[in-house]
């Protein structure tokens, strides 16, 4: 892992940034990092919200947070987790790598303590991020191909996943110009298939793409053990309602069953807000492919234990002491811009 | 039609418009597409309203949504139609046409499958317009030569038209320079002569300009079988009420009578927006134009069908299986920019 | 007066706009028509709530608007008159003049058929631009010579002014660099002292500088026959709350008396948000430095002209049949930007 | 002190405002002035929530404001003194000074009638800064030495000092780069260490870094003498509520005892609305920094006094006749940017 002891961890994190960002420019895959299926502005909207919650603190009669979370029986270092990554466009771009893209960011995950994610991988490619170290999570696809989610399902439990989930929403993402859109390959489900689903393996099934208190309560009835608010990086979905809008009624809907939650999130402070609206993990994706752009596994590992110490500061100062104890008493929503 | 199956939607989308403007600049037309009689505030007012509505999902227990709709007797394939189109300066920049540039739209519409609606045109053109094969909304105006309005109305219903219609707010139209400004030619109607208007024709008539529930209903009780939210382009009112903020009201006085709306749309989303506000059907204008400057009737007709998909793809993820099945429950307001 | 029937008003409007400014840069005089004691917020603040406010329409039932309005006895053909006006460091840059400037403002409010106000003007100057013909206001100062309030009251009476007034915020003004600040020849009065004014000459007493309703009411408790409602350009308050938020309440505490207000605005759809509100009459100072730097008393008469017509179409667009008709029932605050 | 009668306050406060932070930029210290743990926002936000702090005016039956308050004691001319200010890297690259910047800022406040704060300096520097005149509050920090925390707190009571306090949120700081963290020599105190501070001096005891009431009140119960709404220039914490937000909570949490707060204070508008929300004194740190580096102590003096000459004329304007009449009821919070 690169050192970080000499330098602060804020210069560090700019460092790393806009490193990642050169390489990615450099081979033409830094604009697959701002997506969208109309005009992006779902990536602003996002922000704009996340921005305009603010902080509290609590510093008397508290004590330093630590961030150590359980998510599917796996301890891990901290609330943030890779969300599910793909063997994509991106990748093509920053070929070749010695050691597969995917491959490294599960190391670095896995040196820093903290679960992987996997989307669209083939089943070979799955059991080598799985051999890496990090507790893996695998997203199926709703496939037009039934049999296909079935096998992943099965290989995900035999690789010794400790979850598996489906982004049920990729059915209407529509993708860069040179990739297959959603409607080309996938299918929606019905109520009924998701049940099938989520008694394919014996691993706890998390719905992705949630948004709204409905579709998260019928996920729960399904049979998921968990669910994920996603708004799939914008390919979906123009004007989605922001996720941290959407997360409270979420986490009251699915009881003391995790919730997870990606899209936008690029600090400590984006995390600890989450954790506040009630949270279980958060996941970044866009982060990962940066740092691993600018560092491989080491640029990954370094960059979510930044992260780490981020989500632990800025729980101290709201005087929670663990991820679970982080309460929306501590925002305040600040209007305007 | 061009062909889109190559490159996704999205990317046409863009390369329609680009290209569209980048016509209409070199002739010097592009400003007519941002008119407005004080500061032009209106466009940028309602675009920002439009942009604070964002949608929740659904995606469990509901299916694709199919867009085609019911209009004065009309089938049509998608819940757009065209906004009232006149022969004008815009026009006169791109001529000479080899077929005449309302003709092409209305033929793009056509293959499209959705309706046409006019404005000042000559009783040939409607004529011609017409038979291009697009069902006709014939929109009058408020002209001083009473005469003129009842012959246009007779037109439209001679020549098959599913309605008819005025724009009541033209008179105070100001317009660009070199046109005739609306209090030239134009007169504030009373109540008498609206009720008349209305019963001119065997055709449901459309009161266009209602940006009020008092209005709404008033034109209901003449007789009026349908109103068009409109701000006509910005070119009558500065700082009118956004059309997506007075919308839930007027359909609240309309019954199940049609509401139509126009100004600023120019996406899926924010057709879908309009939907779930009660619209029933949404007009574009400025998009045609563009789209024809871009590639005459087959331009025309590929970005409908964009928009189509858009609206399809919208509908779908709020879990509204058509267009009436829209609803204002799937809009969180989000406050700010 | 300028001919305005060969082009429409927006492009005139724009045309004498700028046309006065590039004649006020040239001569440096340009910035002092953007003042302001710290950070020139105020005028910022100031059009941002201005743009918030959006109205509603009623064209059925409706008739268009007339403008003319009474004031203090005078019949005026629009509410929109000059607000304070003196010899100042703009008028010094803009010298020589065949007619001095503020005559030529004055010549150019009787051609519109509307009210002067003044400032700080010597006896001799009043006198003239009362006999340019437009009924005049006169506002002295908070001076610390006592005697010179008293003679300037009983000037403006004898002259035939329509009112008198005093700018009891201009002690705290603080000037451009290069004039005298208030506290050097004003102090703040006494509300015996107030009294005195309201009651040394028989005509009606406007309090300027109002910004509560406490003010209002104290205003009218001691004789004033009405209030204006200012911000003072900015010179003596940064961060003053939007005169058309307090616009309301101020009006409340009024009754039937006369309610002015200025600061900010620039066109008839201003006008008309503050007449909705409650004002009387509104006055316009930089647009007439503007309009008169660029085309003297002819500028003048046919700026005023323009903001006539958009105050009768804004008005018609509201169905308010005069300005007194004007009602908060047709505006919706939007908030955000 | 620099002159000013030659010319208007506010072209002063610019002019040394500008060349302050030319010679900052050229020594390449400017950057220190804007710090920040993760993304430097709540400079932004704080400042967006102050602006949209509006004043109404109350102008009749009060009189002008004097600016004079008591605190910890100490006669004061106004109410803003120096914010918590160190022997820091500003003051390295402004080396070398004939006299060292914090006593020269010491002097400039002296000279203008206000209070010193002070931050890390070592105890003779600290004894050398009391000599300069200026009533001086001693800061010191959660040292992980406990002994160093006692010895400064006894060192401030011998020279003299009005009140001794501890910014505790500093453990949580994450320096510039080239610079210790805060977790490298501070740590987390317990409450019981917190009341031997309160107890170690019979000076008053300000807790800094409170951004909750619940904070507010634990200090309180601790012995705390006063507390410090701060968010300590955003070293600690991105996105923390905005001190004026939170102000009047705490405000209510602490009785009569001062309240003082700090944090983006930059003019006598900004000082008046925390005055208006229950600011006993307000803090002041970039401003004194950059006046010190435009003229050292003469520009310190200078600087203050025109803050104090604009928060007399803020607290005029809203007819409080000194600081502690300030009151909320003349604030108007306005939404939007």
């Amino acid at each position: 892992m690169v050192a970080s002891s000499q330098s602060p961890a804020m210069h560090r994190y700019d460092a790393i940034l806009a490193s990642g960002l050169e390489v990615l420019e450099k081979v033409g895959a830094a604009k697959f990092l701002n997506t969208g299926c109309e005009t992006r502005s779902q990536v602003r909207i996002n922000r704009e919200y996340m921005d305009r919650l603010t902080f509290e603190t609590r510093l008397i009669g508290t004590r330093p947070a630590q961030t150590e979370i359980s998510l599917f029986g796996a301890r891990l270092s901290m609330p943030v987790i890779a969300a599910p990554l793909s063997q994509s466009l991106v990748l093509d771009h920053l070929s070749p790598w010695d050691e597969p893209y995917l491959e490294q960011i599960a190391g670095g995950l896995a040196d820093a303590g903290t679960a992987m994610s996997t989307g669209m991988v083939d089943e070979d490619e799955l059991g080598r991020i799985v051999e890496m170290g990090a507790p893996v999570i695998h997203f199926s696809k709703p496939y037009q191909d039934e049999e296909r989610i079935y096998r992943e399902l099965k290989a995900a439990q035999r690789y010794g996943c400790i979850a598996v989930g489906m982004d049920i929403e990729a059915v209407y993402q529509v993708h860069a110009p040179g990739e297959r859109s959603g409607a080309d390959y996938l299918a929606h489900k019905t109520p009924q298939q998701l049940r099938q689903y989520t008694e394919a393996s014996n691993l706890p099934f998390v719905v992705k793409g949630v948004l709204s208190s409905a579709d998260a309560a019928a996920a729960l009835n399904l049979g998921a053990g968990a669910v994920m608010v996603s708004q799939h990086g914008g390919e979906t979905i123009d004007y989605a309602v922001p996720v941290l809008k959407v997360l409270p009624e979420v986490r009251e809907a699915l009881g003391n069953n995790p919730v997870l939650v990606d899209t936008g999130f690029m600090r400590g402070s984006d995390v600890a807000k989450a954790l506040a609206l009630g949270a279980s993990a958060v996941g970044v994706a866009t982060l990962l492919l940066i740092a691993c752009a600018a560092a491989g596994r080491a640029g990954v590992g370094e960059m979510m234990l930044i992260l780490r110490d981020e989500v632990a500061r800025n729980l101290s100062l709201m005087g929670c002491a663990s991820p679970s104890a982080a309460t929306s008493a501590r925002l305040h929503l600040v209007l305007g811009q």
